[in-house]
């Protein structure tokens, strides 16, 4: 029954675009995991790197916010709708939002029922006259559900980004129809970095009430936040965290990355790395005959259309990469440990997967 | 804003006996994790140490069963219900059961409404009459919540074991009734060193259908299993765990501390540790007039009744445990890291806050 | 495939004492629903009937509440504690509480997940010592459900009635502990009735927050409304009774007979000539030797202990009734049509039975 | 505070085609509430009403289907769905779909989080070719929800049919891929009519797994029946209408109308009466200049273009109905007691509307 060392899994041969949540977990979150890992520590947040990790959270956001621990981006996400959302709401969000497209109806089930009402807009972001229109149609109406959040995604699904005028446009309009206004910030911190703005900026004073707050595409094992700069939505939060299968009991565990990305501005500097690769990226491939950018390049996606011969190719070639917008959309996502040597072998196959193909 | 690294947090003072989840990650859980931080995974489970930790679960309990990872033991449990459990149904339960006193509702809100109908039983195990009584009691009435699952706790929730025998019994109630058959696995590690029998032998071989196994007790950071014995009911939970919340994106991190315990049986080790501490613990106990075991110990769990003027002396003297019963039943936990020194510091402790007492 | 007119249903040969959901429409109400089956009315509550009804309602109660109709008195309860409950909440009810022992799990499924906490007490009703350890126990403990109602059932399962006084130092424990009070008013008119008292003064004026008042038993068709003495509580209601499946189209049908009911007072008229003739049951049977009251008979039920070979020969001779308890305790309720003569009926086959009985 | 008589509500001063749900009760519907108000009758369907309609529902359709009284459509629908849906299941429908449009998310409540995934289609009606992209489009793909259920409305909300070949086709693509189907009949009796085929023509010989049948349009007070076709799908279909509030205790009061109008066949009597109107309106109204009709005239519903300024004089003079599609798309449906005479009334009223705002 035992297994021998030797039957250790190995990674894949070379890192990969495919996404973020590919990579690992960077060395500070590492180093801080490894000193957490040290003696007992009291259960279910209770314990000091909690409170460290959370008192960091509000050093970045400047503000006095309600901060919670949960596994994941689709249970970050869809508790804190949950939490602003009866089963007879609706959450407006563009109709490529992750909530909508990749989490298999969790704000639905979390919520009770809530529906989501899809919205349109260029290069992922929600456009902001058909965000009124939806938010005045059937305002009251009994037989419809009532929208009651705005939920924009910081970075976008297509790797752009929200200004900060672009989203106090949007809270603008959300706060004229009694709407809370959240933000998916699975990849919050590229946005920031993208945005060379302080964290507050894109959130609480731009009328953001509530933000998930990405770890994992960050470079850690698990772990992400719910930050409520509306202190009242918080209220209960706690029980239906736990409710909700979302209570860590050896929280230190969650905390303690977060503590050592927070330390120093770790976080900062992967990100810069994971959006210059990007851009890199970007400005080579869509300088070559052929492949055309579907959005710009504002953080760490490449979102570019591609002959479906050359994506065939590149598969053959190994490697793995998501495709959308019928199948000759490719995204390439870099990570905190992508390398330039990464990027410019990719970019040498791309070439001669293109050449091949034209000479075909 | 940046933080000093003397801030960084310490472990409490010294080990406790509150409970399993205070400590930290054993040596190959953690070795296993650090092998698993290297280069790229693809996510979701898709990556070679969910495969290897999931063959190595079918290994440990030598079947061909459906194994899934979550995060913790509440969304394991409440999973494992709501994939049997349509919202009428109902869950028959042991009213000490954690799935009715500490998980705040979560298998009510997994399955829709499902309703826990509790029976009591000797030691925390469901008393065989009483389950049959319960599934007898308004079978088929249009108006009652239809008992559809037995959930036992395997060890209980007062560090007792159930045997192969009392299992078989209780399941042969179920099949009669149509029930399906839950093990609430949080110890079952524990349970599995104490009663010195195969996996198999509590599980599918005594007609347990899904098992919630745990993993954070054991000593892994996060990461309790749903292991379907009944594959039946494992159809769409891949769909259920991710609308859930619980899918991993970066999935190896729960699946590589499975592969550091249970290659080589390190996770027996350490649950025979644990046992053995508990077990010296309670003798030594038992022994002191004026304290009075409140259920045999069978795992790594001492209950016993004291004094509460040494209750309260011993947590002046920076001991932490949980109390129940009234305030004076005392649970102490051993884990896989507690160590003979800590079970003899505390028993003197003990003793000099009895001697100080009864002088009082 | 034409039906033949012969073919057409005929009611039970006699009334029985088996519910008064056994009865049909009452002749006020039927008058009125026979006069709002004229022309066109428009839908959803828009309509003169529904205005009526609604200023009945809050003249009956001498305040300015907020009236919703339902169908049915499932709906009502389950509607009216799902707006005061997050799925992570509980209610606090006697264990005989018909929202714990007759809807199948309904307050689970329209909550989303909220417990019930049962308590024990006299005659049906909710022990203040008992309720106040409930609200006590556990409060802010994240891993339990927190208490966040109190449901009184008035009159009770066992046909009895809470005092104003008992409501009033209900009500003041449940504010002590921030929870507020439902009633579940199936029988509420019978209360009032055998109380004596005003609507008002077993309602909003001894704390209670929201009522389930019953119209089926009454003797309506359908109906049962939720009233909301504290309007914050009623905020989104008419949302939450739309996505319940609760909201009529054709309002008026439900609204008729509450309007034909409450005019005149109709409905006191009914439910005092059903107390009475219960009361009447109630003292002729109790002195039979062998029977014995299980709660005293304050409202249109009688609950009685009798030997189960005559409750098996009543049965015999076309005798319906519910029996509880071990299969011993018979409740016979008398309703809006039962007339002397069927009482002195069943007191006749009783005493026939238990005759035969003893001889036997 | 006794109400006088005077008080008593009048009906709108005449017709309205509003919508079908603002005519009252049918003679046939009346009669038969009338004779089943006589004596008692078991509660909760145990009636001898309810098994009489129950049959007749089947001679209806011809087959041996399951049969259940809910009180409304919306709860028709959204526990049919239920039942067909875990919460991680999609049921694909017309984006103009009532289940989409004007049920305030009941079938996500009902069936705990499901999604609806929204087609388009000419006159109401699901495109094929759409259809079975939606079922194609991420099938397996554990991100998103699995298309469950094809849910068609017949007649549609526009006032349209399907053939009998149109379901066929729409349930060859749905078995597939392994959806059910539903088909929403609020409306059903008009479209029998309408097609002139037998209700099994347009149900279970094309592939209707579940039926919503709605009796209030039909003209009864309240209660629409869910028939299953799939027997398997009934399973505790009995627990989930108690559970979610959907079980009548005076049944009789339900089945009752369902027995009047489906003897002697009166429904079809009243709907062919209904549809022959509207299409006289809509012959008449389609030939005026300046109207232009939205979709073909098929049931009891016309719906018609007209200038926004008719639109606000026909409401001027007292017409009640509703508009869609930009505000100037107007629904005109008739109903069991409309007559010539209120048709000839509006037409008469829209050639003078218009008029007036062609000299203005």
């Amino acid at each position: 029954m035992k297994l021998q060392t030797a039957d250790v899994p190995s990674p894949l041969p070379h890192r990969q675009f495919a996404s973020d949540n590919y990579a690992g977990i960077t060395p500070e979150a590492w180093q801080a995991l490894a000193r957490a890992n040290s003696g007992h520590a009291p259960a279910y947040g209770d314990d000091a790197w909690t409170t460290v990790a959370t008192d960091l959270v509000r050093q970045m956001f400047e503000t006095d916010c309600e901060v919670f621990f949960t596994f994941n981006g689709t249970a970050a996400n869809s508790l804190a709708l949950a939490s602003m959302c009866r089963p007879y709401h609706a959450v407006i969000c563009h109709q490529s939002a992750h909530i909508q497209t990749d989490e298999c109806g969790a704000p639905e089930f979390f919520s009770g029922g809530a529906k989501l009402i899809l919205v349109d807009g260029r290069n992922g972001k929600v456009d902001i006259a058909e965000f009124e229109q939806a938010c005045a149609r059937r305002a009251g109406d009994v037989h419809f559900s009532q929208a009651r959040v705005l939920s924009v995604t910081q970075a976008t699904e297509l790797g752009t980004v929200y200004s900060s005028n672009e989203l106090a446009a949007l809270s603008a309009v959300a706060r004229r129809y009694q709407l809370k206004v959240h933000m998916d910030g699975a990849r919050f911190a590229n946005a920031v970095a993208a945005l060379n703005v302080a964290p507050k900026d894109i959130t609480w004073k731009t009328g953001v009430d509530v933000l998930s707050l990405g770890g994992t595409k960050l470079g850690m094992p698990v772990g992400d936040l719910v930050v409520f700069f509306d202190k009242n939505l918080a209220l209960d939060f706690a029980h239906r965290r736990k409710q909700s299968g979302q209570l860590a009991s050896k929280m230190r565990f969650l905390a303690a990355p977060w503590v050592g990305m927070l330390q120093g501005e770790a976080w900062l500097k992967h990100v810069r790395h994971a959006n210059d690769l990007a851009k890199e990226l970007s400005i080579v491939l869509s300088q070559i005959d052929g492949l055309q950018l579907l959005a710009p390049t504002e953080v760490n996606g490449v979102f570019i259309k591609m002959p479906k011969g050359v994506i065939q190719k590149l598969r053959d070639r190994g490697w793995i990469f998501y495709t959308f917008v019928g199948d000759d959309g490719v995204r390439l996502m870099c990570s905190w440990d992508t390398t330039r040597e990464d990027v410019e072998s990719l970019i040498m196959d791309v070439r001669q997967c293109m050449a091949l193909t034209e000479t075909n």
